[in-house]
C-alpha cells in the first residue's frame, strides 16, 4: 500500500497544481482530495516542497512522452511537427507544465523550477531537429531558422491556452494553431 | 487624500496581482505593500474582489494603450504589426492582463474575467484589421488569414513571456517573436 499511497499523493497534487498552482496548493487541500492523512503524507514526503517536486517531475515526463508519441509518429518531418501542434489538447485547462511559469515561488526555488526549465529545453530542441529535418527534405520554407520557428511554436502553444482561456473558448487556441500552420506553409489550404 | 489613497490602492493590487496573481494576493499583502490600513482600504473598496476588478481594469486599459501606440506608429500595416510584437517588453515578468488567464478565481468570476477576455478580444481584432490591411497593400503572403494569423501572433506573445520564464532568459521571448515575424515575411533576414 505504501507505493500506492505515494502514488496517489503525487497525482493528486499534480491535478492541484494544474488547477491552482502552487500558491494556491495546500497541504489541507492535498490530504482531503487524496484521502491520506496527514501524518501519513509526511511519512512519504518531507512537505508541501519535496511532494511538488515530485509531482512536477511527474507532469514534465508525461509532457515528454505525450509529444514523444507525436514526434515519432509516420510522415516526413513537417508533418510530424504539425501533427504535435494539432494533437487534442484540453485547451481550457492549458498545460501542466507552463501553467506552474507563473508560480513566483515554482520559479524561485531551483529545484522545483529544474523540472520546468528542462521540460522546455527538451521540446524546443525536438522541434528544432524536426524542423531541421524537414528543411533537408525540402518542406520548410528556406530562411526560416529551426531554432526560431521552434521556440515561435513552443509559444504559439503555451499562448493558445492563454488566449483560449481568455475567450473561454477552446476554439481559440485551434486557431491560433491553424494561424501558425499556415505561417509554417503546413496549414490545411 | 482619498483619491490618491483609492489610487495608491489600485496601483499595488495591480503589482501585486501580477506578481502573484489573484490567490497569492491576500488583502494584508495589499495593505502591507501600500502602506494603506484596513479601515481606509474598506472604506474605498467592498473587499478583494472589488478591489482587483478595479486593477484588472487598470491593468487592461494599459494594455490597450500601449498597443495603441505601437499600432499607430508611422509605417505600412505588416511593418507597425512587426513593431508591436517587437516592443520592448520586461519578458521576465510576464503579461499582467494574461497571467490573469491562469488565476482560477479570476475565471471564475465574470466580473473579473470581463476585463481580461474583453482585453485579447480588442487586441485580436486589433491585429486582425492591421494584417488585413497589410494583405491589401500586397505585404501579406497570400493565403494567410488575417483573423487566424493575429490569434497565432497574440499567442506569440503570451507563450513567449512562458518560454522566457522556463528558461530564466528574456532572449527566448526574443527568439520567439523573430522566429513569428520570419515566419510572417516580416523578419530582418
Amino acid at each position: 500500500m505504501t507505493a500506492d499511497t505515494q502514488d496517489l499523493l503525487i497525482e493528486t497534487t499534480c491535478e492541484l497544481l494544474w488547477e491552482r498552482g502552487y500558491v494556491g496548493t495546500s497541504p489541507k487541500a492535498i490530504q482531503r482530495r487524496s484521502g491520506v492523512g496527514q501524518g501519513s503524507m509526511y511519512h512519504h514526503f518531507g512537505g508541501k516542497a519535496d511532494l511538488a517536486r515530485a509531482a512536477i517531475e511527474r507532469s514534465a515526463a508525461q509532457l515528454r512522452a505525450r509529444a514523444d508519441a507525436a514526434f515519432g509518429a509516420p510522415g516526413g518531418a513537417l508533418e510530424r511537427v504539425a501533427g504535435y501542434l494539432r494533437r487534442e489538447r484540453d485547451a481550457l485547462k492549458g498545460c501542466p507544465v507552463g501553467r506552474l511559469t507563473q508560480d513566483p515561488d515554482v520559479m524561485a526555488d531551483p529545484l522545483l523550477r529544474a523540472p520546468v526549465e528542462e521540460a522546455f529545453a527538451w521540446l524546443t530542441g525536438r522541434l528544432t531537429g524536426l524542423l531541421a529535418q524537414a528543411r533537408d527534405e525540402g518542406a520548410l520554407r528556406p530562411g526560416l531558422d529551426p531554432a526560431a520557428t521552434a521556440t515561435a511554436l513552443v509559444a504559439v502553444v503555451q499562448g493558445g491556452y492563454v488566449v483560449a482561456r481568455a475567450a473561454g473558448s477552446a476554439e481559440d487556441y485551434g486557431r491560433a494553431i491553424e494561424g501558425a500552420l499556415a505561417l509554417l506553409g503546413a496549414g490545411t489550404d
